[in-house]
């Protein structure tokens, strides 16, 4: 039993479809979340920024003595996982590997594809660890850059977000894919959007769902539960305007957010040793 | 005379719509640009995250020796321009002034559109300068945040564009405006767009060029000019990524960028005197 929070990270509002589907499966935890709001998006940015600004992060949670790290956002999950998980002792799960294991769940999948960031495709995390678990399967990768701002704007329904969607997915429309893994955390609130465009066939992997489950298996194989009979706490730390942050977190948690916090997590020296790596 | 070069900043790419018209009024000057695009974009973020990201970024500039700063950021511009003032001695010029002022050249203007950031339309800087220059003017304002990502997207000349577009300014189409301020950088490069659905009449406004105007006015009110028969030179620093802002850079200043250095301006400390006023 461990009655320490559960740290819960990502560039902005994104990584609250995590907290959603953690709550879900784990009423009695306690979550931290940051979002980095005043830094947002990672998307375009490169690796040793994405490092740099994941390790100031991991450092106010690991200050907060949350029991385990949970990168709830592709970009950072993509370029800066192994990076931070030498960086501390605390457990630290990325949406990477699980969305992975989801796609190839299938043992017949054969044809996957991924739409992320540009900073998520270009990294190549999802395609290498894809054909390292199934060497004989055909990826076809996307950036689509747009999704996100769509996202942002509340286009969920909107002939506008169809006409970027067929634009990015031009290549998969002829692929008859078996999985789609929707990479990073704004997609799934596109998903009714998809089937319409590539047929009821293709499976959407929802990183989020996935990485939920790991973080619940985690706890379980390390003993690490929060006491049963317990009704866990959330509360959200952002980099820039909490106002904002609960105005539009609510689209994504589907449900009000309490206690939302301001944290210039870049206070934080970075002088300690082994930081070397950051390389900026 | 004075030689020292003129420093020019932005959150990222845009503000080289500045840098072109400059160097096209000012062919002896040398220009250091800085554009932080490892926290772009600011249109989003809060007052006191701007004014915070403004300081550290003038604080480079003027250990950069520049005879002056020229914010080419609307965004910062509308939330930051007084604030940077108060903590400088150099002469400091925003695109709000110049864009606003132009906007009113015509005396029959009378109804006047802006668009912009998030930011830059909620901080009423665009508004309430028209208003204190022109009381019975009536302005339509309205933030299209979709347009930068578009614009970064290259869709120039896409449908897609058109469709949000349409969105944004639904509300402009029956105004009969006399004239548009795109108080965003970004937007110049969609101007070709504006007479497809306002029509012909509408004057665009764009700040770039009365910036560079309003610029080399303040040179030789000052006599600070640049030697004659002299050729400028040009530096750029950025926060991410040289080679990305390399590429993008050329379509934006219509030509290759040459020496483009990273700059990582948060290392500078804030903590001396005047900046109490920053509360963060």
């Amino acid at each position: 039993m461990d009655d320490r929070p559960i740290g819960v990270f990502d560039s902005g509002v994104g990584g609250l479809t995590v907290i959603k589907e953690l709550r879900s499966l784990l009423p009695g935890e306690d979550f931290i979340y940051f979002g980095d709001t005043a830094r947002v998006p990672y998307g375009n940015k490169s690796l040793p920024v994405i490092r740099r600004f994941s390790l100031e992060i991991s450092r106010f949670l690991e200050e907060m003595r949350v029991k385990m790290i949970v990168v709830a956002c592709n970009t950072a999950s993509a370029l800066a996982l192994d990076f931070i998980r030498r960086q501390t002792e605390l457990p630290v799960i990325g949406v990477i590997d699980p969305g992975v294991r989801a796609a190839i769940k299938d043992v017949h999948a054969r044809k996957i594809g991924v739409i992320g960031t540009v900073a998520t495709i270009r990294s190549d995390a999802y395609q290498a660890r894809l054909k390292r678990l199934r060497a004989d399967c055909e990826i076809l990768a996307k950036a689509c850059p747009l999704f996100v701002p769509l996202v942002e704007e509340n286009l969920l329904d909107s002939p506008i977000t169809r006409m970027v969607m067929e634009m990015y997915l031009t290549d998969f429309l002829r692929a008859d894919l078996d999985a789609l893994i929707l990479a990073c955390t704004h997609y799934p609130l596109l998903k009714p959007l998809f089937p319409e465009l590539l047929g009821g066939k293709v499976r959407l992997i929802d990183s989020a769902q996935e990485t939920a489950r790991e973080v619940a298996d985690l706890l379980i194989a390390r003993r690490i539960q929060a006491p049963i009979d317990r009704c866990g706490t959330e509360e959200f730390y952002v980099s820039d305007s909490p106002e904002a942050f609960s105005d539009i977190g609510g689209l994504f948690l589907g449900r009000k957010l309490e206690k939302v916090f301001l944290e210039h997590v870049w206070k934080r020296s970075l002088n300690s040793s082994g930081t070397g790596e950051l390389n900026v």
